[in-house]
Protein backbone atom coordinates (compact mmCIF):
# COMPACT_ATOMS: atom_id res chain seq x y z
CA UNK A 1 0.00 0.00 0.00
CA UNK A 2 1.47 3.23 -1.06
CA UNK A 3 1.68 6.13 1.53
CA UNK A 4 0.14 9.81 -0.31
CA UNK A 5 3.08 12.37 0.38
CA UNK A 6 2.22 15.52 1.30
CA UNK A 7 3.02 18.28 -1.19
CA UNK A 8 4.96 21.16 -1.06
CA UNK A 9 6.31 23.84 -3.22
CA UNK A 10 9.78 24.79 -3.50
CA UNK A 11 11.56 27.90 -4.98
CA UNK A 12 13.98 26.52 -6.88
CA UNK A 13 16.66 28.98 -8.41
CA UNK A 14 19.08 26.75 -9.73
CA UNK A 15 21.88 27.99 -7.33
CA UNK A 16 23.30 26.03 -4.67
CA UNK A 17 20.87 27.13 -2.00
CA UNK A 18 17.08 26.31 -3.19
CA UNK A 19 19.20 23.07 -4.59
CA UNK A 20 19.94 22.21 -0.97
CA UNK A 21 16.29 23.40 0.48
CA UNK A 22 14.91 20.99 -2.60
CA UNK A 23 17.01 17.60 -1.18
CA UNK A 24 16.17 18.66 2.46
CA UNK A 25 12.60 18.86 1.45
CA UNK A 26 12.54 15.52 -0.38
CA UNK A 27 14.48 13.90 2.67
CA UNK A 28 11.60 15.28 4.96
CA UNK A 29 9.35 13.10 3.10
CA UNK A 30 7.36 15.59 0.61
CA UNK A 31 5.78 15.23 -3.09
CA UNK A 32 8.07 18.06 -4.25
CA UNK A 33 6.83 20.88 -6.90
CA UNK A 34 9.64 22.84 -7.51
CA UNK A 35 8.77 26.07 -9.04
CA UNK A 36 11.24 28.56 -10.77
CA UNK A 37 10.61 32.15 -12.67
CA UNK A 38 12.31 33.71 -16.27
CA UNK A 39 12.05 36.96 -14.62
CA UNK A 40 14.41 39.36 -16.44
CA UNK A 41 17.65 37.46 -14.89
CA UNK A 42 20.34 37.96 -17.56
CA UNK A 43 21.70 34.77 -17.88
CA UNK A 44 19.65 31.70 -18.56
CA UNK A 45 21.56 28.84 -17.76
CA UNK A 46 20.44 29.39 -14.08
CA UNK A 47 16.85 27.78 -15.61
CA UNK A 48 18.48 24.77 -17.20
CA UNK A 49 20.23 24.57 -13.72
CA UNK A 50 17.06 24.07 -11.41
CA UNK A 51 15.04 22.16 -14.80
CA UNK A 52 18.19 19.92 -14.07
CA UNK A 53 18.47 19.61 -10.45
CA UNK A 54 14.37 18.99 -10.13
CA UNK A 55 14.94 16.27 -12.74
CA UNK A 56 17.63 15.03 -10.52
CA UNK A 57 15.58 14.79 -7.78
CA UNK A 58 12.26 13.69 -9.03
CA UNK A 59 10.41 17.12 -8.49
CA UNK A 60 7.41 18.21 -10.66
CA UNK A 61 9.01 21.32 -12.77
CA UNK A 62 7.08 24.69 -13.32
CA UNK A 63 8.63 27.41 -14.75
CA UNK A 64 6.81 30.84 -14.52
CA UNK A 65 7.16 33.74 -17.17
CA UNK A 66 7.03 37.17 -15.16
CA UNK A 67 9.47 39.98 -16.46
CA UNK A 68 10.13 41.98 -13.39
CA UNK A 69 12.98 43.81 -15.57
CA UNK A 70 10.24 45.64 -17.48
CA UNK A 71 10.41 47.74 -13.88
CA UNK A 72 13.93 47.95 -13.64
CA UNK A 73 15.96 48.86 -10.52
CA UNK A 74 18.49 46.03 -9.79
CA UNK A 75 21.44 44.89 -11.45
CA UNK A 76 20.40 41.44 -12.26
CA UNK A 77 17.69 42.63 -14.44
CA UNK A 78 18.49 46.11 -15.90
CA UNK A 79 21.40 46.16 -18.07
CA UNK A 80 21.85 49.76 -17.07
CA UNK A 81 23.43 49.09 -13.76
CA UNK A 82 26.80 47.02 -13.29
CA UNK A 83 27.39 43.70 -11.54
CA UNK A 84 29.65 44.92 -9.09
CA UNK A 85 33.07 43.02 -8.21
CA UNK A 86 32.98 41.86 -4.71
CA UNK A 87 34.02 43.92 -2.07
CA UNK A 88 33.48 42.88 2.13
CA UNK A 89 30.52 45.62 2.76
CA UNK A 90 31.42 46.70 6.20
CA UNK A 91 27.61 48.41 6.25
CA UNK A 92 25.07 45.62 5.69
CA UNK A 93 22.34 48.73 6.35
CA UNK A 94 23.08 49.16 2.34
CA UNK A 95 21.48 47.05 0.19
CA UNK A 96 23.58 46.21 -3.01
CA UNK A 97 22.08 47.15 -6.33
CA UNK A 98 22.08 43.32 -7.21
CA UNK A 99 18.51 43.10 -5.05
CA UNK A 100 15.92 42.64 -7.14
CA UNK A 101 12.63 44.62 -5.91
CA UNK A 102 10.28 42.44 -3.65
CA UNK A 103 11.70 39.85 -5.65
CA UNK A 104 10.85 37.15 -2.60
CA UNK A 105 7.64 38.88 -2.21
CA UNK A 106 6.50 38.00 -5.27
CA UNK A 107 7.74 34.57 -5.32
CA UNK A 108 6.65 33.48 -2.74
CA UNK A 109 2.83 35.10 -3.78
CA UNK A 110 3.04 32.84 -6.75
CA UNK A 111 3.86 29.85 -4.31
CA UNK A 112 1.45 30.03 -2.45
CA UNK A 113 -1.16 30.51 -5.72
CA UNK A 114 0.01 26.98 -6.72
CA UNK A 115 0.65 25.31 -3.36
CA UNK A 116 -3.53 26.53 -2.84
CA UNK A 117 -4.84 24.76 -6.06
CA UNK A 118 -2.41 21.66 -5.05
CA UNK A 119 -4.00 21.23 -1.63
CA UNK A 120 0.33 21.98 -0.30
CA UNK A 121 0.44 23.57 2.98
CA UNK A 122 4.41 24.09 2.87
CA UNK A 123 6.42 26.31 1.34
CA UNK A 124 10.11 26.19 1.05
CA UNK A 125 12.52 28.56 0.36
CA UNK A 126 15.92 29.21 0.90
CA UNK A 127 16.78 32.37 2.08
CA UNK A 128 19.64 32.57 4.60
CA UNK A 129 19.67 35.57 7.36
CA UNK A 130 23.94 34.89 7.77
CA UNK A 131 25.06 35.69 4.57
CA UNK A 132 21.93 37.42 2.95
CA UNK A 133 23.79 40.02 1.59
CA UNK A 134 21.45 42.48 2.82
CA UNK A 135 18.73 41.86 0.97
CA UNK A 136 15.34 43.10 2.92
CA UNK A 137 13.29 39.71 2.06
CA UNK A 138 15.96 37.79 3.36
CA UNK A 139 15.15 38.45 6.90
CA UNK A 140 13.44 35.84 9.59
CA UNK A 141 10.79 38.68 10.24
CA UNK A 142 9.67 39.25 6.71
CA UNK A 143 9.65 35.22 6.42
CA UNK A 144 7.01 35.61 9.40
CA UNK A 145 5.25 38.59 8.16
CA UNK A 146 4.81 36.88 4.48
CA UNK A 147 3.32 33.92 6.80
CA UNK A 148 0.79 35.61 8.48
CA UNK A 149 -0.63 36.77 5.89
CA UNK A 150 -0.95 34.01 3.43
CA UNK A 151 -2.92 32.27 6.65
CA UNK A 152 -5.15 35.01 5.89
CA UNK A 153 -5.37 34.85 2.01
CA UNK A 154 -6.16 31.20 1.02
CA UNK A 155 -9.36 29.33 0.78
CA UNK A 156 -8.26 27.25 4.11
CA UNK A 157 -7.95 30.62 6.24
CA UNK A 158 -11.95 30.95 5.45
CA UNK A 159 -13.10 27.58 5.30
CA UNK A 160 -11.24 25.33 7.04
CA UNK A 161 -8.19 26.01 9.71
CA UNK A 162 -4.99 24.18 8.35
CA UNK A 163 -1.64 26.53 9.03
CA UNK A 164 0.21 27.30 5.38
CA UNK A 165 3.81 27.36 6.90
CA UNK A 166 7.11 28.91 4.96
CA UNK A 167 10.07 26.71 5.90
CA UNK A 168 13.56 28.24 5.84
CA UNK A 169 15.74 25.03 6.49
CA UNK A 170 18.64 27.51 5.43
CA UNK A 171 17.92 30.31 7.55
CA UNK A 172 20.24 30.21 10.43
CA UNK A 173 22.95 28.30 8.36
CA UNK A 174 26.51 29.67 7.20
CA UNK A 175 27.41 29.08 3.27
CA UNK A 176 29.91 26.51 5.00
CA UNK A 177 27.13 24.27 6.43
CA UNK A 178 24.48 25.07 3.76
CA UNK A 179 27.02 23.04 1.85
CA UNK A 180 27.89 20.38 4.02
CA UNK A 181 23.92 19.84 4.31
CA UNK A 182 23.83 19.47 0.52
CA UNK A 183 26.53 17.50 0.66
CA UNK A 184 25.47 14.97 2.77
CA UNK A 185 21.94 14.65 0.80
CA UNK A 186 23.57 13.99 -1.93
CA UNK A 187 23.24 17.39 -4.23
CA UNK A 188 25.06 17.55 -7.17
CA UNK A 189 26.81 21.20 -6.81
CA UNK A 190 28.47 21.04 -10.08
CA UNK A 191 24.59 21.48 -11.42
CA UNK A 192 24.04 24.46 -9.48
CA UNK A 193 24.68 28.07 -10.73
CA UNK A 194 25.25 30.82 -8.25
CA UNK A 195 26.97 33.27 -10.39
CA UNK A 196 25.45 36.81 -11.05
CA UNK A 197 26.87 36.82 -14.07
CA UNK A 198 27.37 33.57 -15.35
CA UNK A 199 27.91 32.74 -19.40
CA UNK A 200 26.13 30.83 -21.52
CA UNK A 201 27.19 27.52 -21.06
CA UNK A 202 26.26 28.08 -17.26
CA UNK A 203 30.48 28.85 -16.22
CA UNK A 204 30.89 31.30 -12.75
CA UNK A 205 32.34 34.66 -13.26
CA UNK A 206 34.75 33.72 -9.90
CA UNK A 207 34.62 37.48 -8.99
CA UNK A 208 30.70 38.66 -8.40
CA UNK A 209 29.79 38.77 -4.82
CA UNK A 210 27.59 35.37 -5.05
CA UNK A 211 31.04 33.63 -6.25
CA UNK A 212 33.33 34.69 -3.47
CA UNK A 213 30.38 33.78 -1.15
CA UNK A 214 30.15 30.60 -2.63
CA UNK A 215 34.03 29.78 -2.72
CA UNK A 216 34.75 30.76 0.85
CA UNK A 217 31.45 28.21 1.62
CA UNK A 218 33.64 25.59 0.47
CA UNK A 219 36.70 26.42 1.63
CA UNK A 220 35.48 26.95 4.79
CA UNK A 221 33.10 23.43 4.48
CA UNK A 222 36.05 21.81 3.38
CA UNK A 223 34.31 20.58 1.09
CA UNK A 224 36.45 20.16 -2.86
CA UNK A 225 34.57 23.21 -5.26
CA UNK A 226 33.61 21.41 -8.34
CA UNK A 227 32.02 24.50 -9.33
CA UNK A 228 32.99 25.64 -13.05
CA UNK A 229 34.75 28.90 -13.57
CA UNK A 230 35.09 30.39 -16.93
CA UNK A 231 38.61 31.26 -16.01
CA UNK A 232 39.66 28.37 -14.08
CA UNK A 233 41.76 29.26 -10.80
CA UNK B 1 6.64 76.39 -10.75
CA UNK B 2 5.43 72.47 -11.11
CA UNK B 3 4.65 70.90 -7.90
CA UNK B 4 6.30 67.25 -8.03
CA UNK B 5 3.42 64.69 -7.38
CA UNK B 6 3.78 61.60 -5.04
CA UNK B 7 3.55 58.36 -7.17
CA UNK B 8 1.02 55.63 -6.58
CA UNK B 9 0.73 52.29 -8.17
CA UNK B 10 -3.01 51.37 -8.72
CA UNK B 11 -4.17 47.93 -9.64
CA UNK B 12 -6.53 48.06 -12.51
CA UNK B 13 -8.18 45.10 -14.22
CA UNK B 14 -10.82 46.94 -16.55
CA UNK B 15 -13.48 46.44 -13.99
CA UNK B 16 -15.46 49.44 -12.59
CA UNK B 17 -14.21 48.82 -8.99
CA UNK B 18 -10.42 49.03 -10.15
CA UNK B 19 -12.01 52.43 -12.66
CA UNK B 20 -13.45 54.21 -10.09
CA UNK B 21 -10.22 53.86 -7.42
CA UNK B 22 -8.36 54.97 -10.58
CA UNK B 23 -10.18 57.85 -10.73
CA UNK B 24 -9.90 58.51 -6.91
CA UNK B 25 -6.09 57.99 -6.54
CA UNK B 26 -6.35 60.73 -9.54
CA UNK B 27 -8.77 63.34 -7.45
CA UNK B 28 -6.40 62.61 -4.37
CA UNK B 29 -3.64 64.49 -6.52
CA UNK B 30 -1.19 61.29 -7.09
CA UNK B 31 0.99 60.77 -9.85
CA UNK B 32 -0.73 57.48 -10.92
CA UNK B 33 0.57 54.20 -12.47
CA UNK B 34 -2.12 52.12 -13.50
CA UNK B 35 -0.80 47.91 -13.44
CA UNK B 36 -2.75 44.99 -15.40
CA UNK B 37 -2.08 41.65 -15.70
CA UNK B 38 -2.67 39.09 -18.45
CA UNK B 39 -3.07 36.33 -15.88
CA UNK B 40 -4.78 33.81 -18.18
CA UNK B 41 -8.14 35.07 -17.60
CA UNK B 42 -10.53 33.88 -20.86
CA UNK B 43 -11.62 37.14 -22.15
CA UNK B 44 -8.99 39.73 -22.78
CA UNK B 45 -11.70 42.60 -23.50
CA UNK B 46 -10.92 43.46 -19.82
CA UNK B 47 -7.42 44.38 -20.48
CA UNK B 48 -8.70 46.48 -23.72
CA UNK B 49 -10.64 48.54 -21.34
CA UNK B 50 -7.82 48.59 -18.60
CA UNK B 51 -5.84 50.16 -21.30
CA UNK B 52 -8.59 52.65 -22.89
CA UNK B 53 -9.52 53.74 -18.82
CA UNK B 54 -6.04 54.64 -18.25
CA UNK B 55 -5.77 56.88 -21.20
CA UNK B 56 -8.69 58.37 -20.73
CA UNK B 57 -7.18 59.08 -17.53
CA UNK B 58 -3.45 59.82 -18.34
CA UNK B 59 -2.27 57.30 -15.92
CA UNK B 60 0.89 55.41 -17.16
CA UNK B 61 0.12 51.78 -17.73
CA UNK B 62 1.75 48.07 -17.83
CA UNK B 63 0.60 44.76 -18.36
CA UNK B 64 2.35 41.93 -16.59
CA UNK B 65 1.98 38.49 -18.13
CA UNK B 66 1.64 36.11 -15.34
CA UNK B 67 -0.07 32.96 -16.43
CA UNK B 68 -1.85 31.89 -13.11
CA UNK B 69 -4.22 29.30 -15.79
CA UNK B 70 -0.79 26.65 -15.59
CA UNK B 71 -1.93 25.92 -12.04
CA UNK B 72 -5.28 25.66 -12.83
CA UNK B 73 -8.38 25.71 -9.93
CA UNK B 74 -10.46 28.62 -11.14
CA UNK B 75 -13.56 28.80 -13.38
CA UNK B 76 -11.87 32.00 -14.11
CA UNK B 77 -8.92 30.91 -15.77
CA UNK B 78 -9.71 27.24 -16.07
CA UNK B 79 -11.91 25.72 -19.76
CA UNK B 80 -12.72 22.58 -17.44
CA UNK B 81 -14.73 24.79 -14.27
CA UNK B 82 -17.61 25.88 -15.43
CA UNK B 83 -18.65 30.15 -14.33
CA UNK B 84 -22.09 29.44 -12.75
CA UNK B 85 -25.51 31.61 -13.44
CA UNK B 86 -26.42 33.92 -10.51
CA UNK B 87 -27.40 32.73 -7.40
CA UNK B 88 -28.04 34.83 -3.82
CA UNK B 89 -25.47 33.14 -1.41
CA UNK B 90 -26.79 32.35 2.44
CA UNK B 91 -23.77 30.71 3.06
CA UNK B 92 -20.93 33.34 2.67
CA UNK B 93 -18.02 31.10 4.06
CA UNK B 94 -17.98 28.67 0.70
CA UNK B 95 -15.79 30.64 -1.93
CA UNK B 96 -17.09 30.40 -5.17
CA UNK B 97 -15.25 29.19 -7.84
CA UNK B 98 -14.47 32.21 -9.51
CA UNK B 99 -12.23 32.76 -6.96
CA UNK B 100 -8.51 32.67 -8.40
CA UNK B 101 -6.19 31.03 -5.78
CA UNK B 102 -3.83 34.17 -4.40
CA UNK B 103 -4.45 36.51 -7.18
CA UNK B 104 -4.57 39.59 -4.99
CA UNK B 105 -1.64 38.44 -2.73
CA UNK B 106 0.27 38.35 -6.29
CA UNK B 107 -1.11 41.33 -7.53
CA UNK B 108 -0.13 43.38 -4.86
CA UNK B 109 3.39 42.06 -4.94
CA UNK B 110 3.97 43.11 -8.30
CA UNK B 111 2.50 46.38 -7.76
CA UNK B 112 4.93 46.53 -4.63
CA UNK B 113 8.00 45.56 -6.67
CA UNK B 114 6.96 48.32 -9.53
CA UNK B 115 6.22 50.93 -6.31
CA UNK B 116 9.76 50.23 -4.76
CA UNK B 117 11.41 51.11 -8.29
CA UNK B 118 9.40 53.84 -8.73
CA UNK B 119 10.07 54.90 -4.88
CA UNK B 120 5.87 55.15 -4.39
CA UNK B 121 4.66 54.04 -1.03
CA UNK B 122 1.04 54.43 -1.89
CA UNK B 123 -0.58 50.98 -3.85
CA UNK B 124 -4.41 51.60 -4.69
CA UNK B 125 -6.42 48.30 -4.90
CA UNK B 126 -10.13 48.44 -5.45
CA UNK B 127 -11.35 45.09 -3.12
CA UNK B 128 -14.65 45.65 -1.14
CA UNK B 129 -15.83 43.95 1.90
CA UNK B 130 -19.43 44.41 1.18
CA UNK B 131 -19.89 42.71 -1.88
CA UNK B 132 -17.07 40.69 -2.21
CA UNK B 133 -17.94 37.67 -2.72
CA UNK B 134 -16.68 35.37 -0.31
CA UNK B 135 -13.52 36.06 -1.42
CA UNK B 136 -10.75 36.01 1.32
CA UNK B 137 -8.22 38.07 -0.30
CA UNK B 138 -10.52 40.89 -0.15
CA UNK B 139 -11.07 41.32 4.00
CA UNK B 140 -9.63 43.88 5.78
CA UNK B 141 -7.77 42.05 8.14
CA UNK B 142 -5.54 40.31 4.56
CA UNK B 143 -4.84 43.72 3.75
CA UNK B 144 -3.29 44.57 6.55
CA UNK B 145 -1.33 41.21 7.01
CA UNK B 146 -0.37 42.20 3.47
CA UNK B 147 0.73 46.13 4.41
CA UNK B 148 2.53 44.95 7.61
CA UNK B 149 4.23 42.28 4.99
CA UNK B 150 5.24 44.85 2.39
CA UNK B 151 6.97 46.99 4.76
CA UNK B 152 9.33 44.16 5.92
CA UNK B 153 10.01 43.47 2.90
CA UNK B 154 11.51 46.55 0.44
CA UNK B 155 14.45 48.90 1.01
CA UNK B 156 12.49 51.18 2.39
CA UNK B 157 12.14 48.96 5.21
CA UNK B 158 15.54 48.73 5.71
CA UNK B 159 17.59 51.92 4.63
CA UNK B 160 14.76 54.65 5.47
CA UNK B 161 11.62 54.87 8.11
CA UNK B 162 8.48 55.34 4.81
CA UNK B 163 6.01 53.84 5.32
CA UNK B 164 4.06 52.00 2.47
CA UNK B 165 0.09 51.90 2.67
CA UNK B 166 -2.42 50.12 0.75
CA UNK B 167 -5.36 51.75 0.36
CA UNK B 168 -8.47 50.43 -0.51
CA UNK B 169 -11.23 53.10 -0.91
CA UNK B 170 -13.93 51.33 -1.34
CA UNK B 171 -13.28 49.02 0.98
CA UNK B 172 -16.89 49.59 2.95
CA UNK B 173 -18.66 50.81 0.05
CA UNK B 174 -21.56 49.21 -1.29
CA UNK B 175 -21.43 48.62 -4.66
CA UNK B 176 -24.53 51.29 -5.08
CA UNK B 177 -22.07 53.70 -3.33
CA UNK B 178 -19.53 52.63 -5.55
CA UNK B 179 -21.07 53.76 -8.61
CA UNK B 180 -21.89 57.31 -7.24
CA UNK B 181 -18.69 57.90 -6.24
CA UNK B 182 -17.39 57.46 -9.59
CA UNK B 183 -20.21 59.03 -11.22
CA UNK B 184 -18.73 62.04 -9.07
CA UNK B 185 -15.80 61.55 -10.07
CA UNK B 186 -16.32 61.20 -13.80
CA UNK B 187 -15.58 57.88 -14.49
CA UNK B 188 -16.93 56.40 -17.98
CA UNK B 189 -18.55 53.02 -16.83
CA UNK B 190 -19.45 52.23 -20.54
CA UNK B 191 -15.90 51.82 -20.97
CA UNK B 192 -15.90 49.68 -18.08
CA UNK B 193 -15.90 45.37 -17.89
CA UNK B 194 -17.43 43.49 -14.77
CA UNK B 195 -18.46 40.82 -16.45
CA UNK B 196 -16.67 36.43 -16.05
CA UNK B 197 -17.57 36.01 -19.56
CA UNK B 198 -17.83 39.07 -21.34
CA UNK B 199 -17.42 38.47 -25.16
CA UNK B 200 -14.76 39.75 -27.73
CA UNK B 201 -15.97 43.01 -28.08
CA UNK B 202 -16.32 43.56 -24.35
CA UNK B 203 -20.12 43.17 -24.60
CA UNK B 204 -21.64 41.44 -20.78
CA UNK B 205 -23.89 38.33 -20.27
CA UNK B 206 -26.24 39.89 -18.34
CA UNK B 207 -26.27 36.21 -16.16
CA UNK B 208 -23.58 35.63 -13.83
CA UNK B 209 -22.63 36.47 -10.35
CA UNK B 210 -20.45 39.84 -11.19
CA UNK B 211 -23.53 40.88 -13.92
CA UNK B 212 -26.02 40.90 -11.54
CA UNK B 213 -23.81 42.49 -8.60
CA UNK B 214 -23.20 45.46 -11.17
CA UNK B 215 -26.65 45.64 -12.51
CA UNK B 216 -28.38 45.71 -8.85
CA UNK B 217 -25.51 48.68 -8.19
CA UNK B 218 -26.75 50.89 -11.05
CA UNK B 219 -30.40 50.33 -9.96
CA UNK B 220 -29.73 51.08 -6.27
CA UNK B 221 -27.82 53.94 -7.13
CA UNK B 222 -30.41 55.20 -8.75
CA UNK B 223 -27.67 55.88 -11.93
CA UNK B 224 -28.44 54.93 -15.64
CA UNK B 225 -26.87 51.15 -16.40
CA UNK B 226 -24.95 52.16 -20.06
CA UNK B 227 -23.30 48.63 -19.80
CA UNK B 228 -22.85 46.99 -22.98
CA UNK B 229 -24.82 43.61 -23.03
CA UNK B 230 -24.77 40.86 -25.65
CA UNK B 231 -28.30 40.52 -25.16
CA UNK B 232 -29.85 44.04 -25.17
CA UNK B 233 -32.46 43.57 -21.39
Amino acid sequence: MSVLKKKAVILLSGGMDSATVLAYAKEQGYDCHALSFRYGQRHRSELDAASRLAKQMYARHEIIDLDLSRFGGSALTDDAIDVPEYEARSDQSVIPVTYVPARNTVFLSVALAWAEVLGAHDIFIGVNAVDYSGYPDCRPEFIQAFENMANLATRDAVEGDIKLTIHTPLIDLSKAEIIQLGHKLGVDYSQTITCYQADQSGRACGHCDACALRKQGFENAGIKDNTRYAVPD
